[in-house]
């Protein structure tokens, strides 16, 4: 009974993904009142809207006060009739079947949690394609790295690297299937995953799943189907549009624990999805680059306006995504340079000491302008850092190493 | 009368920079305490201290509870000694006047007001050479363009387009003398600057500045002589130290508003400069570069902390400096876009509309999912904004421009 109950809202969302835009505000409004099953049968005119419903509506979305309640809905309702005809979800359904995916609806045990962070923008379903059998890889495990389509080959080194580096340290990489940064981000991802932890890599679509969309990438999103995983909240033989795009960005953003812009124009989509990311309390990082690249721009722009944390490498976006594990993080270090740690005198002192013929004790104590006694303790210890030595022309620097 | 003291004191003051390091805080709390011609009478033994004096510094100083107080001063008085033999300010003076230079001091009409953020650490006197006729230029007017002295010609770029357009907005360009970014924003304003808006730049020294300190840049450091200012707190005949470099550091941060770091490795001084900076609670601006380059990873390190703003031309360092006229704010503007300014159901509206072939309303209601209504308000918006047009076949795209 719960399986057919299950069964019955998994259809219903399926066909509610068709019927409606991503983020439809008000069918988004109508299943969470009513419920995908009941939702259905409003949207597609079988039942009629009572007056609760009206009201229901309102107040979930309680931004629409200059909007009469009725025009509202019955708005949707003109919006969704045209597509009434071309519902089929079992069509739907059984086409992700046949390519080896699944429909996930909210409730399932595979149902990413994160998701949820977007309150009523939370996807009706999603539909899914490739190695999902251990489910969405969680939020706090997956980083976006997103950018310009018409990426530089600064862009692409750098995507390379930090994709290649998070794979190895156990996150998933997502991103968005296009050209540019995205393509070269499940690239590196791909290639630098050990053979069986997959999915490699995680793409998120603006277009059903039975298309290649940019076709110059369907190698790569095969390569993706069978070796990571493709998602989108479009059915099968949905066409991508730019509207669809930007509201893809919101899943990319809420799908990553993390995202980083690694190129992007001054107007770029891949700065919709950091925007999406920080409006969930989710950390953006951007990469910089030259201030005399057009791709550069729109990271700037991020880091400039404090929207984005600079990062240059793996670990710095893992640190920015917090470990996942205590012990793999490891603080970049600098070389020690020999004035590390010494006090003013010392470093006055070692400023003093001549580099080849050796010096007097009076001589120090004049040129670096400190008194005999400091100077005779200065150069004890500069001596047991190896820094002083003295020979039979005096004191001299000693170099280290 | 009143001249002699302040011939006194100047005298005064011109012995004590040399007979105490840079930010020697007893030498600077003596001479707050008593003044700089009784403090050089107490520093060169010509005076006995008495007890209320320790009493004194030690309120001024207040940090040094673990010493005693007698400790502090005497250990300062021996620090002292070595070099009382080698004072003679009148040397000094005379040699800074064959130098066409002049030494001034807190009081002065030309003192930099700025210095006073620095506290107990505003320098004694400022050595000065060059264009000083109209003073030091206001720190408000003036940035520090600072960074590694082993630049590369991406970091010299920068620094010529930043110190270039600086310099035509009337600011006055700050560094060090030093070899690479130093050199660079140095030329690069005296290049840009219209002759007899001068100081052109000012380049503030860790040395004596009767010597040209590195000799490479002596050629450069002679036009600055001629054209900008040379500043120094220390008299002449003073070599550069490691800690006088820290020193100046503190220098070149206040008497600019603003200090942009271009180019910094990891560990640099460049740093250390913009350390002072936001410890003066200036703005701190860094250009970004190359994840790659060693030179840029001191930039990023600023960016990533947050100590810095990212600055990538000369506007935006402006606009971190504050405009010196409300007129001549000049925002970044980005070509518009088709969908600029579109509510979503135009853009829904407009991605429906095929570029070719001509479609029906009904269609366009069917693909972009809005009821017949909305497509032929939208239509309408869209005809008067150029962006669609109806011939024989329908409705199309019309593309702008």
């Amino acid at each position: 009974m719960r399986t057919t109950t299950q069964a019955a809202d998994r259809r219903a969302r399926a066909a509610l993904s068709r019927l409606m835009e991503p983020s439809d505000w008000v069918g988004l409004a109508l299943v969470a009142a009513v419920g995908a099953l009941d939702g259905l049968r409003i949207a597609t005119g079988e039942v009629k809207p009572g007056p609760e419903l009206q009201a229901e509506l309102y107040r979930l979305l309680n931004r629409e006060q200059s909007r009469s309640q009725q025009g509202m809905l019955s708005e949707a309702l003109q919006r969704w009739h045209p597509r009434i005809k071309d519902l089929d979800p079992d069509r739907d359904l059984a086409t992700i079947e046949r390519l080896g995916g699944a429909v996930l609806v909210p409730g399932d045990e595979s149902w990413p949690v994160a998701l949820a962070d977007l309150e009523l923008a939370e996807p009706l379903c999603l539909w899914s394609r490739g190695q999902h059998s251990n489910g969405i890889p969680p939020a706090e495990r997956t980083v976006a790295l997103v950018g310009s389509r018409d990426s530089t080959n600064y862009g692409n080194s750098a995507t390379g690297d930090l994709a290649a580096g998070l794979t190895q340290k156990g996150y998933c990489v997502a991103s968005g299937g296009a050209y540019g940064i995205d393509a070269q981000a499940h690239r590196s991802a791909l290639a630098a995953a050990e053979p069986g932890h997959w999915p490699a890599t995680v793409a998120i679509m603006a277009c059903g799943l039975d298309r290649y969309y940019p076709a110059g990438n369907e190698e790569l999103l095969r390569t993706v189907a069978s070796r990571g995983l493709l998602l989108s909240e479009l059915p099968p033989g949905a066409a991508p549009t730019r509207w669809r795009f930007l509201q893809r960005n919101r899943l990319i953003a809420a799908l990553a624990g993390t995202t980083v812009v690694v190129e992007a124009r001054w107007r770029s989509g891949a700065l919709n999805t950091a925007h999406h990311a920080a409006g969930l309390g989710r950390p953006v990082g951007a990469v910089p680059g030259s201030i005399y690249s057009a791709n550069s721009a729109g990271t700037h722009r991020l880091l400039r306006d404090g929207s984005a944390v600079c990062v240059t490498d793996a670990a710095e976006v893992a640190e920015l995504a917090g470990p996942l594990d205590a012990g793999a993080a490891a603080e970049q270090q600098a070389p020690l340079s020999d004035h590390d740690g010494l006090s003013v005198e010392d470093l006055l002192l070692l400023d003093a000491l001549p580099v080849r013929q050796g010096t007097t004790v009076e001589k120090l104590s004049a040129v670096a302008g400190l008194p005999m006694r400091t100077v005779l303790a200065g150069l004890g210890r500069l001596e047991i850092m190896s820094l002083a030595q003295q020979d039979s022309s005096g004191w001299r620097r000693q170099r280290r190493g």
